[in-house]
This record gives structure tokens, C-alpha cells and sequence, in this order.
């Protein structure tokens, strides 16, 4: 930690300090108690975003995972099942929390690195009412793919599953802890992602940068739901406008850079010999490679990234990662690689 | 219902009616109060049944399902997950109780047809003790395999991820509801394959035909406090000698002719031109065809047929189903499926 | 167990063994697969105790915890709570099932030995929809009461609570084990008492004698439900019927029977010196004792009781304790308690 | 909200803002990815809250909610029950999460406002192992104690609690979300409440001030499981250092200055003729009063109260009322009162 300056750490978009800015946003923000629903900025916040995503209320929660939780759980009772694609983050990164905590059941398909497929899904639900198999109440599409390494989800697939969801009386959940990337990268509106989902969870403490904070969005019905669910799972926070000023400072200032992230990483794509068309967003993958001797001996050279299989390693840009971190890395890599 | 016995049932074997000599020993039965462990028929029959499956213990259940749950719930604590194939039982026809009742997450690998494949469920488990992923605690293993169509398990298979388990802290559960029919159709030893699981299920309602009972075997202490869980669930039932002392006649006098079952299956499949290559024991599987039209036209002619998809439909053949109803059931059928 | 009939077992009405009558109606009963709903016996019995109780719907379960346990579910979500006395069978007898498998907390108001006080029970009851607070979703009325001994609740506490109920959307749930003691007791018709509760699980393996066997009755949709948890918890099971007509045969011939037991109860506490006000169906309580010296000194007697407390003994009338062996159980307990 | 800083808001002591100190503090704290256990600021706030207490081992939650039920959580499983006096938090405030998101029952014994009475919680205490008893795992005590307004417990009944529980193999679970008042009310030492409870949680956010956070103190062993179940319910965040800089301060300069509060609740007590003796910290109640009536009025002139119940109502100092906020309340309330 002596000098946290000479690090490059491609590890994750979840790394990011906050600005000099972002912390005066922060200790100037006007607070109240949220648990009585008194915080000007907690509401300013929800409301921003709820109006961003084209839905009625909004929810301040800790985290994604409490994000995904919840609006899973608005649309999916306790012996129903969610599907979802094997590599989604609400069955790989959440720790069995929909099981664990509201006795939901998840199933999966492989997928294509994460593309959604809605034909596959869609040949996968199961009846309600049935007396032996699981009914499927709900879908969860995860935009952009975490451990799709960054994939922006295709429109038409995204409206092919919402058209057929409206009949078959199944519910959409939205993961898009990274929809921000998702809407950069493919221009499409934050409120059209929003508008082909019942629940979406979105997160401000990934590409956009700010310490804690995601916000679930949804009906006005289901979001005083969300609030019940929230303070029983221990997500309900006093004076959190702390938290939520740094959300509004992001939607602000970081949203709209949000472009230089993806073209850090096509730039760091090329110098590394990856294909640019896998690079959708603000995600690298480097394939074939012994990854835990690149990743420590990367460490060594001061550039940090992550290990998502004995043979494959991920690099994610971000805030705190500027185009001379962007060079340093490839540096350090290329030299590694080529050995 | 007028005449029953006209009917030609080959929708499971779970259809089976108590014979009239087991009827006679189960009014026969001595009986106590088992929810205070004082029934001697019910615990002559969980003696009988854990010797034969070389285990300390065992613990009378109503069905199948409570024995594969509460089995499961034994060796995976809530938050954590168990590993099995995507067709297996207890994730397709169990209405999501993993989940619903004990919050254990369960996670699928797609098989060839049920086929255990050691190495590929091994290669999907995760780590105990990681602050994102879900943690492996055990692995179940369905045999013979309901939607595998009675496919019985390679028994080097089984002891590939027996002995693979003991180094990796990963319990196995088997799922032995059919146990009975791998064990005649395969002649390995019912201890040989209870020696290589933590926790089994096997089930006296199928091939076995008792009306109802299961048996969970196990350690004295797991089925010590699978006994709570019994209780806990509503499965403590009081002079239920009445339903184990059909249990015990199965055992005496079921088992020794189930393999009459098989030779009928394999009869079936020959007259329906099915590969009798894919009829292990006693499911027959028929392909392409429409299911739906199918069993609506042989139950009209008063055959009873399983439709497993839209396009399959599954025959099981059983102790209420003699040569003479295989033959009626196979010249229905034939004349259906030529039209 | 050399000379079981030497015993005279007063420990619980459970412990009553079939009868020859009932066993022989067991062994005719006419069966088919119930997990499919294709058991007539047991649609006989579902459709006479729905009958009985003035309900819609009706569902077989194993046990009055499943019973008791579906029916709270199905008028209280997960996070809410179900309200009821202190000394409910429902929170002291059900191993925490509650909570363990549905979610559901139960909190507990202290009652004079069990009498039903609705003023109490209301008082206590906390709203939907508040931000800190367990909603109270349902109270739970036990008929009658376990460890009141025996005690009836009195039909105008049950109809307060009742009317109240219907204004302030709460729902009541009867825990009706031994509804029928309750039902020869007062005159109260069994209609009354299942009309002042939106579910009621009554119980045939107690005062009736049967072996195994409660039912849930409830409206239709609700029971509909109620299947699928069923299941769900395990309590499928496939040729029931043999356990449904021991229970058509209880409502027959031990229902008309059950006061003897009263008579019986009312006979022992006189020969005991116990109050005979304190006595309101077939169980007698004696305080004040040393209720381990007391138990094992009987026992070495063949005469068996329940230790409540450690200075409380519980005497239980029923089926297979005639008057012999009320005079025999009085005249050893007698000589004990002169001790 | 035009002019807060007219108001007088008694409600509760967790409605207080952060000073200008404390967000001077947050703006600079050095933060890192906590889900990575990379804040320093958090670490030191948990390895300095862990030594206060005298434990091992310490985590950062978001509330004191999701710290109650995590440290009940590593001293009881599923199916099990924590025992607690009927007006304690974790029971009435908390909304049924014990059951809800971990299957524990509760179960409750009435007290004197809230005093620690060992004997009658020890005489309720259930085995384990039991066929039909919920077995008591753990007693949760409160300590101050909430809706015993401030009451501080009797060290010699901690004392008895501990003494017993060791030899019972009973856990104590401390709701310490107001220790730092009991601590400075009654002198006895940090470490010394700490040591008498195997889990601990203590909130920053009530009188300490903070806008959020709360900390759980165990076993090295019991807080590493916590870190799991921390991000199962979705209390992980990433760089909320700046979050544990506010709590490291409020030890500093906040917990010194906590008996002003107490100072302050006496004073307000003393004009408004309550019994100073019922004051113990820094809550002060008024009975027999129209609740609604008298918050009403009171909030007209800018005093904030809190009803409780239809006759009682708290009033509760904090940092943000000082000596002249409470003259301005004890003259609008002795106003009130006096019509």
C-alpha cells in the first residue's frame, strides 16, 4: 500500500477510489434518516434513476447482490425457480443467495460467453401448477455479461424474451450492474433496457466509479415490497445520502466518460494481439494463458488482474486507469506473454 | 375406474397396487408409535435396510422426495450447493425443495441421457470458503436414472467420484429410488453401491411395489438428526409398522422377481422395433413420435402411456403388468405408431 | 414389549393401535397412484372432511405438523408472523417448523392453560405494511388444547375472534387435532367450528385411533396450493388409500365412540382426587408431583404417563385403555401418589 | 424541511447528521475494495472494535439489523431457537428476519421493561436432541435496551447468564446496539460486556452518530463464516472506508461526550416530572399520555417525539440536541401536557 499510485489494477471495475470531486459531493450532501424514508438525497437519487430506467420507484440498496436478491424475489415466490444463463452473476458471484435467503431455486443454460439466447431460455421454462416440476415465475438477463467478459446484450434478443414473457406470464429481472456500459457501447436508451424488464438492479459502484451503492428499480408496488425486504435482510441505512450524493456526482461527471473505458480497452485488446471484436466494453480476456504465473508475475510489475480459470485471465478498465496505465499494462503483459 | 384391471398402466411404476399377500402382512403388521421410535416393524425394516446397504442407520420416510431432501440437507448446509446432472430427479420433479425448505442452491451439468460422467460434475466444483462463489458440498447421483429411462450407472463411475470425494471434503448422496433395478440388471451388491454414498434414498413405491415408503440410510448421527428434520418436515408418522411391513414382504418377495420386469421391457421394446440396447432395466423409451396424439389414442384403447416431452413418450413396465399385458400393450402400440 | 397388552399406556392418545375392524378395512381399501390424485379412498375421505367442516377442498397429509405447518403457509407469506399462545402444539411441538421451512416467525401470548383469550391475541397483532414491524398475518386457535389437558375453547372467543378477523384481514388458522374431543364435548357441530377458520388441520391418529393420518381443509384454491407444498415437503405419497379408509372407518365407528374416553378421563381424576372441572375431554393432569419418581414407579407397573414438567404428570385417556385399565392405572397411581 | 435546523427531533438517536468533523474525516479516509478485504480504514475500524470488546475477530455491516441477525445466525441453526425477552429488538424491530432469512425461531419471555431476568430465561431453555421440542441454541440480550427506554443491564444478571450458558452449551448473542451508553452509564468496561457474550453487535449509527454502520464481533472462526453470510444478504461493499472513517471518529470524539446525552435526558426528565430514576441513559418516557395527540401537537412547533404506544411516548437525546433544544422541547412539551 506504500505507494498505491504505481499500481495498474485491471482486476476489476470494482476497485475504483473515489475522485477528489466525488468526495466533496459526498461531505457536502444534505441527509436525513432513510430508514424513515427522510433522506433528500437517498430520494433525489432514486428518483433520478427510476425516471432514467422508465419505471415508477426506486430502491438505495448496499450492493448488486442485495439489487439481484430482492428483484428476483419481486417476481419469483419461495419453490418457484428463476432461469437464467450457467454464467450469470446472480448464480455464480451471489453466494446461493436466492436459495439461501428466499428459497427460490435457479436453473441455468450454457450459453455462448454469456449471449443472451431467448429461444434457449424460453425452451426451458416450466408450468405453474404442475404437481413434480419447479415453475418457472421469472428470467434474469444479465447486461452487460460479467463473465461474458464485458457483452453487450443483443436488442433483439432482449425484445424477443419481453414479448414472449407478456403471454407466457413469466417475469424479466435485469442484472445490469453494468448497463451503463451496455448503453455507451450500443447507444441504445437506459429507459429501453428498462422498459423490457418488470426488476432491474443497477449499480454505481462499477464503471461509474462511486465507493458503495446500487438501486433497484421497479413498480411502485413492488419497490415498497423491495423496502420490506431490504430493512429484513439488514439493507436498510440511516444518513446513507453520504453514499447516494457519490451516485448522483457519477451520473453527472462519470457516466458521460464512460466511452474512454471501452477505448482503453480495444487500445489494450491491440497491443495485446486480442481480437478488438471481442471487446465489446471495458473488458479484455486473455485465452490460453497459465494464469496464475502471469497474474503473479504481472503483480510483481505492479499491474494487477484477474483469474477466471487456471487458463484464463480478465483485465478491466476503468477510472483509475488512464491511457499510461493502459501502455504500462500492455508493457508488462507483452513482455509476459512473450516468454 | 369401472374395470381397472383392463387397463394396461405403463406410466410408472409407481402405479402398483399392494398384492393381496402383501395387504394380509401389512394387517398383520405389529405396530408401536414411531415418532417415539416404538414401531417394530418400521424398525425391523430400517435395521434390514441399512445392513443392506452397509450403513449405521436408517429412518423410514413417506416418499422419495423426503428422502432425497432431508439425504441432501445432511451433507450441504443452507448457503452452499449440490452438484448433479440437469435431468436428475431431485431438480426436475421435486418442486424445488433444495432451495424452498433447506436454502441449499442446487447447480446442473447436462449429461448424455443421465449417464454419470464423474469428471465432468468434478470439474464444476467450487471452493469452500470464497467470498463470491457458491461452494460445492455435495454431489448426487440418481440410479438407476428416472429420465435417463432407467439408465444404470457404470459402476467404475461411481467409484471414480467416491474416491475422488474423500480427498475433496465433497459428500455424496445417491438417490436410489430404482436401486433395487440397477442392482438386479447389473448384479453389483446393494452394499457395493451404498459404500459409495454419504447419504442414499432408496424407495419401496416403485419397482419394489408397496404403496408408499422410503428409506434414508446413513451414519447414526446424520440419521440422527435426519430425524429431527423428518420430524420438522411433517413426515413423523405414528403406527406406520402398517406401511413398512409391506417394505419388508418387497424385500422378500418383490425384489427376487424384479428382474421379470427387465425381460418385459426388453420384450416391449423388440415388439416396437425400440434398440434393446437402450433398455437397461425397465423403461422403454419411444422417439419422434407425438406424444400427445399417442397416449390419447392408446388410452382410449386402454393402454396408459407417459408423455415425457412432446415428442417422447416413456413405457415402464412393472409387477401389475404381466406377459399378456405387455402383449396388448405392444399390439396397441404397434398399430399406432404404423398409422 | 414381551406383553404389550399388560401395559396400560396413558402417555398419549397417539399411541393407540389399529383395530381389528380397521385393519381389515385397510386391506380392502380400493387404492391408485395419489400423487396423480387417482386414490379414490383417499378423495373419499378428502371430500367427507371437507364435507364435515364445511370447507371447499380437503388434502391427505402424513402428519398434523404438515398439516398445521401447510395451513399457516397458506395465509402467511415468509417475514410475517403467525400469532398464538405460549403453549401452542404449533410452537412447542413442531420442532421450529415454522420458521425452519416457510419463514414464517411466531410470536406467543401467554394464556390461562391454553383457554382461548381473543382480546389477548388482537391486542397483539401488528400491521402490514410498517417499516420495523412483523406484519401479524394469521393467529392460530388450538381445539382442543394439548397442554391446556384437554382444554375446549369456549365458542364465543372463537366467534370474537372470528368477526374481528374478517375486518382486520387477518386470518385464523385451526389447529384441530383433536377437534373431534372437543366437537363430543360441547355439541359444537364440526361445521361451526371449521366455519371460524379459513384453515383447519384435523387430525385421525389420535382420539380416533388410526394409525397415520391428518387432513388440511381449506378453499379450493388455497388447497390447491397446498398440494404443491405437500409435495414439496415430501408428503406425497402414492396408494394411500390404505391409510385414508382406516380413517373413513374412524369417522364411523370411533367418532360415536369418543366420549367413553371422556367418561373414562372424568372416572380417573375422581379415583386420582383430581378436579373433575379441570377435566373437559380425555386428559387428566396431576401437579404438583415428582413427575420422574412418579413415571418410573408407574412404569415398573405397567402403567404408562407423560412427564409434562418435572412436577406435572399427564394422564391420557383413549381407544385401547378400557375401563379395566382405568381402574388398574387408578389404583397404581393411587398407591404411588400415597407415598 | 425548509428550516431543519428549527427542529427538535427526540425521535430516536439515530436520526442525528454527521458534523462537519466527521464528513472532514470521511472526505479523506483511505479506502480500498472491501469485498477484497482491502480498506485499510475498515480493518482498522474492525481490528479496533474487536479489541474494545475483547474478541478476536471483527466485520462492518451496513446495520445493526443485519449485525443482530448474522451473529444469532453463527450461534443457532436452522430449525433451532433463539430465546429473548418479548420486547427485545430482534424480535419487534427487526420484521421477522431471524426466521425469514435463516429459519432460526424465536421465542420470547416477558420482562420488566426490558431487564435482563437470567432465571426466567434459563427456565425456558429447551433441549437439544428433543423429538418434538425446538431446541434453544442461544439467548439474545439487549443491552441498553430499546423499548426499555435506555434501561441498562444488571451486570451480576450478565454474569449469571454467561456462568450458566458455559456449563448448558447455550449461546449469548449481545444486541449491543446502544452498549457505548451502558458502558458510560454504568462504568463497567467495553471489554467487560464484550466478554460476556460469544457474539456482539454494536452500531455506530445511534448515539455515536455516525450516518451508518454497525460491527459484529466473534471468534476468528465465527467472523469468517460471518464475511459469507455478510455477502449472501448482500451487505458487501467495496471502498466503505469511507463509511468506518465516520465510526473511527465517533470513538474518538463522540464516545467521550455520550454522557451529555445522559446528562441531557435527566434534565428533560426532571422538567418534565418523570421519575429521574427511570432514566438511565439517554431516553426518557412519558405514560399515560394521547399519544398521537400530544406527537401532533408537538410537531407543530417543531418538538419531534415518537409514539410507542397509543399512551406512551419516548423522547430520546443524541448529538444534534443540545442543552438549548431541550429546553425548547421541555417547554412546548410541559405546555402540551399541561392542556
Amino acid at each position: 500500500m506504500a505507494e498505491p499510485a504505481a499500481l495498474v489494477d485491471l482486476r476489476s471495475d470494482t476497485v475504483t477510489r473515489p475522485t477528489a470531486g466525488m468526495r466533496r459531493a459526498m461531505a457536502d450532501a444534505e441527509v436525513g434518516d432513510d430508514v424513515y424514508a427522510e433522506d433528500p438525497t437517498v430520494r433525489a437519487l432514486e428518483e433520478r434513476t427510476a425516471a432514467l430506467f422508465g419505471h415508477e420507484a426506486a430502491l438505495f440498496v448496499p450492493s448488486g447482490t442485495m439489487g439481484n436478491q430482492i428483484g428476483m424475489r419481486l417476481v419469483c415466490e419461495p419453490g418457484q425457480e428463476v432461469l437464467c444463463d450457467a454464467d450469470a452473476h446472480v448464480v455464480t458471484y451471489e453466494m446461493g443467495a436466492a436459495a439461501a435467503i428466499f428459497g427460490i431455486s435457479t436453473r441455468t443454460v450454457v450459453s455462448d460467453r454469456g449471449r443472451l439466447d431467448a429461444d434457449a431460455l424460453i425452451a426451458q421454462v416450466r408450468p405453474k401448477g404442475d404437481w413434480h416440476l419447479t415453475a418457472t415465475a421469472a428470467i434474469a438477463v444479465e447486461n452487460t455479461h460479467n463473465r461474458g467478459f464485458g457483452r453487450v446484450q443483443p436488442l433483439a434478443e432482449l425484445e424477443k424474451l419481453w414479448r414472449w414473457s407478456r403471454d407466457a406470464g413469466v417475469a424479466v429481472h435485469l442484472d445490469g450492474a453494468r448497463i451503463w456500459n451496455a448503453h455507451v457501447a450500443s447507444g441504445v436508451g437506459l429507459d429501453t433496457y428498462g422498459r423490457l424488464a418488470d426488476t432491474a438492479s443497477v449499480c454505481f459502484s462499477k464503471g461509474l466509479g462511486t465507493p458503495v451503492g446500487s438501486v433497484l428499480v421497479g413498480s411502485a408496488e413492488r419497490i415498497a415490497t423491495a423496502r420490506l425486504w431490504r430493512k429484513r435482510l439488514g439493507g436498510g441505512m440511516r444518513q446513507v445520502g453520504v453514499l447516494a450524493a457519490a451516485c448522483l456526482y457519477a451520473l453527472e461527471h462519470h457516466l458521460p466518460r464512460l466511452g474512454e473505458d471501452h477505448e482503453h480497452a480495444r487500445l489494450l485488446a491491440a497491443k495485446l494481439g486480442v481480437d478488438p471484436a471481442s471487446v465489446e466494453t471495458n473488458m479484455v480476456v486473455l485465452d490460453d494463458v497459465n494464469a496464475p504465473v502471469l497474474a503473479e508475475a504481472a503483480k510483481a510489475q505492479g499491474v494487477l488482474v484477474s483469474q477466471v480459470s487456471p487458463t484464463r485471465v480478465r483485465l478491466v478498465t476503468h477510472l483509475d486507469v488512464d491511457a499510461t496505465g493502459i501502455d504500462r499494462a500492455a508493457a508488462v503483459l507483452t513482455e509476459l506473454l512473450a516468454r
